[in-house]
């Protein structure tokens, strides 16, 4: 499994991915899936990626060599003058991996669900946060609902659902992202550490913050202890049912 | 969809069930889905069901008028001598509606994914708690697993993972209970109110309660609002990330 939350602010974007990947129970492997493109002072573009590896490797390495176009040109996702286009040129790189390599993967039986998130900015563009479907269609995340989430979503969403906003601190987002990290990495084992992250302030171009939280680490160990701790207490504190003996 | 959730303490058995359905996102209707049977003194037993209404209330109407044995006798789940045979029971009559109703209902492409929660007790023996899967197989909540839950399990699991175990109180195993059901409610919807539960204490063989929250109710919806206030509190308490200008 795989568990990728984007949050689009206000002031800025964060986007995190967890690093796991299993085939099968018995076959865990750690890979990152938040890829970072972009030429300095020209654009950024972060790309989280779920579904199977081998088929977003490919879309990822396409999105870097180029797509051969009929003049022989290689066009990347580095070429696009404009965010709605980068995300028009991820979705025909992931038909065209459909094209070429989905039929033998579906011949052997393999799962194709793919999805990602395509975040970033081009200078003097609007930054914009995208999430493309296995199809290569997609949406944008709005003032109304700033987050987007791939993979294992449902654990993580209950928080985002409360606490995030277009009008969010920027770094406040960041740990409302965490904490829906959290929750999915509790209670389901194919999500794990390390997770990757990027903080990127609009207009900026270049992330402020670009980490990896490995095993251990003791702000993300001391969240998950608070989160866990606030959860307990707040149950505690609220009433007990009017019904029956409980009243 | 649906959410129904069972959780065994050492002193008793909560059950609860949202009640609505819907076929398609424009025909939303509300209908029964925990179910009680027993003969007062002799056994009680609680049923909640997920999937086809119309395959589910089959099952059910056959478990209360009877399984007709080759004999002409028509065999009850109040018939059923312990919890596990009462489980293996229900298990038979989802495979006997299987077989039955299955391949018309195949045939139009209607979903069959069915699965139930039955928890109860009969006189003398113990107080147990089973999900069955549709094709009659089961198993059971123990101690390190108290909880069970069908339908749209995901966003109501990370409180129950937390907070409940085989030693919680029992009227703070409800409380859990609605919260995980608010966190579903609030995520998904296609589960909402009213809300049936049950709560039944060990050896009582007759619920303590027997309610219906209905929308507006004062006490859920303070448990809501409280809930909700707890968790933006907790994320507030929680020190910023200690990454980039966040620190």
């Amino acid at each position: 499994m795989t568990y990728c939350v984007g949050i689009l602010t206000e002031t800025g974007l964060v986007m995190m991915a967890d690093t796991r990947t299993n085939a099968g129970l018995d076959n865990i492997a750690t890979f990152r899936k938040l890829y970072l493109f972009g030429e300095e002072g020209k654009s950024f573009f972060a790309l989280a990626t779920a579904g199977n590896l081998a088929f977003t490797q490919t879309v990822v390495s396409v999105l870097r060599e180029g797509l051969e176009r009929e003049n022989g040109r290689m066009e990347k996702l580095t070429d696009q003058r404009s965010m709605f286009r980068a995300a028009q040129f991820v979705g025909e790189v992931i038909r065209h991996v459909y094209e070429t390599d989905g039929p033998a993967l579906e011949q052997i039986g393999a799962s194709l669900d793919v999805s990602m998130l395509l975040g970033g900015q081009i200078n003097g563009r609007s930054l914009r946060l995208f999430m493309l479907y296995k199809a290569g269609n997609f949406i944008e995340a709005t003032a109304d609902t700033p987050y987007l989430q791939i993979g294992e979503h449902k654990y993580g969403k209950p928080i985002l659902d409360r606490a995030v906003n277009f009008r969010s601190d920027l770094y406040d987002a960041l740990k409302l992202g965490l904490i829906s990290m959290d929750s999915t990495m509790r209670s389901n084992l194919g999500v794990g550490l390390p997770i990757d992250l990027i903080v990127l302030k609009r207009d900026a171009l270049k992330p402020e913050v670009e980490h990896r939280i490995e095993a251990g680490e003791p702000y993300f160990h001391d969240l998950r202890e608070r989160w866990s701790a606030a959860l307990r207490k707040a149950h505690n504190d609220i009433p007990a049912p009017p019904y029956g003996k409980g009243a």
